[in-house]
C-alpha cells in the first residue's frame, strides 16, 4: 500500500475562490460579506474535481491513500482576523471532510487551523476539536507564520503553542508545519517561503526542547525538510556547538521529512542521509509544480518514481511508503484498516 | 593553486567588538560615541589573530588563498542608521585590507557595504568606490535584507538596488549575496537566516529578469545555494511555470554557488546537479561551524575533503578550486598573477 501524506485540495471548484474573494471584499464592506451558507457545492461537483485531477493521479501512480488537507496557499492566515480565519478554515475543512467521505480509503482529512497574525493558538482549539471528532481529522496543518511571510510568531517552542500540542497528544494526531502565501514581495511562495519556513521550523527544534515536554508529539517537515537534508553537517555541527544531544536523540524521535523533493539526486540525497524511519511518502501532486520535466519527460510531482528508482531495500520502500506514515498517523491506520481492512 | 572564496575575519582582535560595543552603546547616549580613530589594533595584533586560525587552517588544509571580508554576523547592519553602518563598515573594511596587505598571495580584501534599512543602496557607492581604489577589492557583500531578519527590503531585482550593479559592472567585481544577524527570534542567524536568504535571493533572481539589464553582473549565492541545489527540481519546475527560460540561460550566465555545505552527501549533491562552471570553492572556516564531525574525525568546515572526496575529473577540480573563481572575481586574478606570478 502507498499512502501519500501531503496532499491539499488544489482543484476545489471555483465557487469556494468566489467565496473567498466575497469573503475578502466584505472586510472592507461588511453589507456584501457572504455568510458560510452561502456556499453551495454539490456533491457531483466535488467528484468532478476530484476524479479529473487527484484521483486521476493517483490511480496513474499507484497511490492508495492521500491525507488530504485545505489547499495551503489559500490558508491566508493574514487575511482579515480570527473571524475571517474561522469560517475560512470551517468552510476548507468540510470541504476536505466530504471528500474523505466520498472515498473511503482513498482520502483522510486533515484540518487546517484559524489562526490569525497575533491571536493566541489557543482560539484554534475549538476548530481543531470539530475537524478531530466530527470530520476523523487525522492530522492537522500548522502554520509557524500566520502574518504570511513577516514572521511576527514566536518559535514553534514558544509556550503560546503548547495548547495545540497538548491537544494533539491527546487526540494522537501529528502536524505538518506549512506555511501558507507570503505577502511579503521578498519571497516568492512556493519557491522561497515554503522552503525556508521548512528550514526554520527544524531550526528552532533544534534550539530549543519542546520534546522534553511533549515525548509523543509528532510534527512533520515537508517538501523534504526545506534545506535540511542538504545541510546535514552544518545542523549536526550547529546542535553539537549549542551543547544539544545528537540530533537522532534530539529532535528525530518527534521530526519527520516527507519526500516532496522533485528530481532523483534530491531524493537521493534525503534517502542517504536522513534515517529511514524519518521519512515519510508524498508528492503534494498538483501543487507548486505541475509540469513534466522535459529532462525525465514525467511529472516533476510524480515523486514516485524517485522513490522507486532510489535503489531501495524492499522493507526500507515499504516503510516509506506505508509503515511510518500510519505509525505518525495512527488515526489514518485506524481509519485506513477499519475502510479497507 | 587552491582559492576559497568565502573567509571573513571572524577572529579579528577583541578591541574591534569593544569598539562596536561603544558605537552601540552611543546611540542612547552620544556622549559616549567612540570615534574611528580610537580604534587602535596593531599590526602584530592582526597577524597574530591571523596566524593562529585562517593561515594555520589554510596551510593544513592546502588553500592558497582567501577572499576575505569582514565577519558576515557583526554587519548587523540593522543597528543605528546609515552613519552607524557607515563608521562601522568604514573599521570593517580597513582591517581587511590591512590583513591582504600582511599576506600578499594569501587574502584579497571583499567589502561589507554600509547598507542601513529603508535606506536607499545609491548610499553605499563611496565606500564601495573607496574599497576598490584604495584597498583593491575584489567584490563585495551585498545584504539582501539590512534589517536582519524582517525582510523590509525590495528583491535584488528592484531598480534601488541598480546603483550597486553598475558599480560592479564599471569595477567588474561580483557580490556574494550575504545577510548578517537575524533579530527576528523566528531565525536562527546560521542555522535558518543564512540559508534562507540564499534560497530567497535565487528565487527572487528566477522571478526576475536582472541580468537582461546587466548582462555581465555576477553574484556568488554561499553555503552551497541554500536550499536550492537540493530542490533543483523544483526551481527549474517553478521556472518553467513562469514562462521563463531553463535557469541554464536565465540565471546561470550570471550566477555561481560556493561549496560551504558541511557533509559529504551535500557537495556531492551540488557537484551532481549544478554545471562545473558556477561551482567556485569556499569553506567559510573559522565561521557557522567549527567543531569536529564525530562522524569523520575532521572539521566539518574543512571542505577541501568533500570535494577532494567527490571523484572529480582533474580538470573540473581545477576549475572549482581555481579557475572558475579567478573568472568570477578577475580583480583577484589579477592580483595573484601580479603577486605570486
Amino acid at each position: 500500500m502507498i499512502i501519500d501524506c501531503h496532499g491539499h485540495y488544489t482543484t476545489a471548484p471555483p465557487a469556494l475562490g468566489a467565496w473567498r474573494d466575497q469573503q475578502i471584499a466584505g472586510l472592507n464592506n461588511p453589507t456584501t460579506a457572504p455568510r458560510p451558507s452561502d456556499l453551495k457545492i454539490t456533491d457531483d461537483e466535488l467528484r468532478a474535481s476530484i476524479e479529473a485531477n487527484q484521483l486521476r493521479l493517483m490511480d496513474e501512480r499507484g497511490i492508495d491513500m492521500t491525507i488530504f488537507s485545505p489547499r495551503a496557499s489559500f490558508m491566508a492566515h493574514h487575511v482579515g482576523d480570527f473571524v475571517t480565519s474561522a469560517e475560512w478554515a470551517a468552510i476548507c475543512n468540510e470541504l476536505c471532510y466530504r471528500v474523505s467521505a466520498l472515498y473511503p480509503g482513498r482520502f483522510a482529512p486533515a484540518a487546517m487551523l484559524p489562526q490569525s497574525p497575533g491571536v493566541d493558538p489557543v482560539t484554534c482549539i475549538p476548530e481543531l476539536t470539530r475537524c478531530v471528532e466530527e470530520y476523523g481529522a487525522v492530522a492537522l496543518n500548522l502554520n509557524p507564520d500566520p502574518s504570511g511571510g513577516h514572521w511576527t510568531a514566536p518559535p514553534l517552542t514558544d509556550q503560546s503553542w503548547y495548547p495545540i500540542y497538548e491537544k494533539m497528544v491527546e487526540y494522537d494526531i501529528p502536524a505538518m508545519v506549512h506555511v501558507s502565501t507570503s505577502v511579503n514581495p521578498a519571497f516568492h511562495t512556493t519557491g522561497a517561503h515554503y522552503l525556508n519556513a521548512d528550514t526554520t521550523a527544524f531550526m528552532q527544534l533544534i534550539e530549543g526542547n519542546l520534546f522534553a515536554d511533549f515525548p509523543t508529539l509528532r510534527l512533520v517537515i515537508p517538501h523534504g525538510g526545506g534545506a535540511v537534508p542538504y545541510h546535514w553537517g552544518r545542523f549536526r555541527g550547529l546542535a553539537m556547538a549549542m551543547k544539544k544531544p545528537p540530533l537522532e536523540e534530539h529532535v528525530l524521535g518527534n521530526v519527520f521529512f516527507d519526500t516532496c523533493v522533485y528530481h532523483q539526486p534530491g531524493i537521493d540525497l534525503l534517502l542517504d542521509v536522513i534515517p529511514t524511519k524519518n521519512i515519510l511518502f508524498a508528492s503534494e501532486m498538483i501543487g507548486a509544480v505541475r509540469d513534466i520535466d522535459p529532462c525525465t519527460g514525467h511529472y516533476f510531482d510524480d515523486t514516485r518514481r524517485y522513490i522507486d528508482n532510489a535503489g531501495l531495500a524492499a522493507t526500507d520502500l515499504a516503510d516509506i511508503q506505508e509503515h511510518n506514515t500510519r505509525a505518525v498517523y495512527p488515526r489514518m491506520s485506524a481509519l485506513l484498516t477499519q475502510q479497507v481492512g
